[in-house]
């Protein structure tokens, strides 16, 4: 998505080799109406895969599920984060680990809210080791619904996310995917050639 | 806003005389195509206040407020709560005592997002004690910034959230103002004639 692309090249913030910073547009400040084309393209995406349920977790996937919610007219969950749980039996719970953060946290969504009729489209925000896209994967597995595939707004293609979640046979759609942080320059995927020749 | 108020009937779940829960449509599963009504009718509310930042708090308030910041064309900055803050000196800071989880946290707005130039709406998913309204204000008046007023989704009218904000000289608008949660039932504000007369 080449608007996406011209956000992350401009107002994003390479802070590492591992760590790309956008919370101009995504994590802090949003950039609204960039999100909404986000979501757009996701309904567009998955118009024919029957989604009856998006499934993203708190806070930065609300925003770009918004309108992909919207458009598919499928109710918006967001999995709840919590680092200890009160015990609670009507929830599903997932683990999941944060290599940034150094923490495990165990994420939860109500049991009201998916059953094995389901059709969901999980979407998150970024996807970099797949810890957080396994959890919500593991969530809906565990309520007997059918994963219907990923929305990922930024990839980190150099980490292992993808390859763990194709493993497991699920369609990942990424609207930005990102090569290489290094040097404090982002390359994208699919501007391997070009950058090459440079 | 008369929808709101059907939602708030028919879906709340009235669990004591101070507590209402809505996750099947505002806090866990979002009624998209409702919460993108509320935050019209924000932008309705608010059109000729010259608002340039919309500011709310992760994560409930993000999207009631996702279509008042489209249509206001004012970017959304959503206040991170953090149970401890690591040092860092480029954030707003306040603390915020939450009377149902007994416990204070700091919420942060990074100094990147609020100027002294801008005019902020504030926008939130509840309105009871006022604290979480108060530590945004809190923000806003340290940035040197504008508080243009207050967008809330459910007022517990109640609780003492909107006289302390009142007494600050500032404008709130609610779109259900609760009068009771009484005997399991919910009674509105602007109903009471009614249902005295019942």
């Amino acid at each position: 998505m080449e608007r996406l692309k011209q956000a992350i090249r401009t107002k994003g913030n390479v802070l590492s080799n591992e760590v790309l910073k956008v919370d101009t547009f995504l994590n802090h400040q949003v950039d609204v109406e960039l999100m909404g084309a986000v979501g757009e393209e996701f309904a567009r995406l998955f118009k024919d895969s029957e989604i009856t349920k998006i499934l993203t977790i708190e806070s930065s996937g609300i925003a770009p599920s918004f309108m992909a919610s919207a458009r598919l007219a499928a109710p918006l969950i967001f999995a709840r984060k919590k680092k200890s749980l009160t015990m609670n039996d009507n929830v599903f719970v997932s683990k999941v680990y944060s290599f940034t953060k150094r923490e495990t946290n165990d994420i939860t969504v109500s049991k009201d809210f998916l059953t094995s009729e389901d059709r969901v489209l999980i979407i998150d925000d970024f996807l970099a080791n797949g810890q957080a896209a396994l959890g919500l994967i593991d969530i809906v597995e565990q309520a007997g619904a059918t994963v219907a595939g990923l929305g990922i707004v930024i990839e980190k293609s150099f980490q292992d996310g993808r390859k763990l979640i194709e493993e497991k046979g699920y369609r990942i759609e990424s609207l930005a995917r990102i090569h290489s942080l290094e040097n404090g320059h982002v390359t994208f995927v699919d501007e391997l050639v070009t950058t090459n020749n440079n």
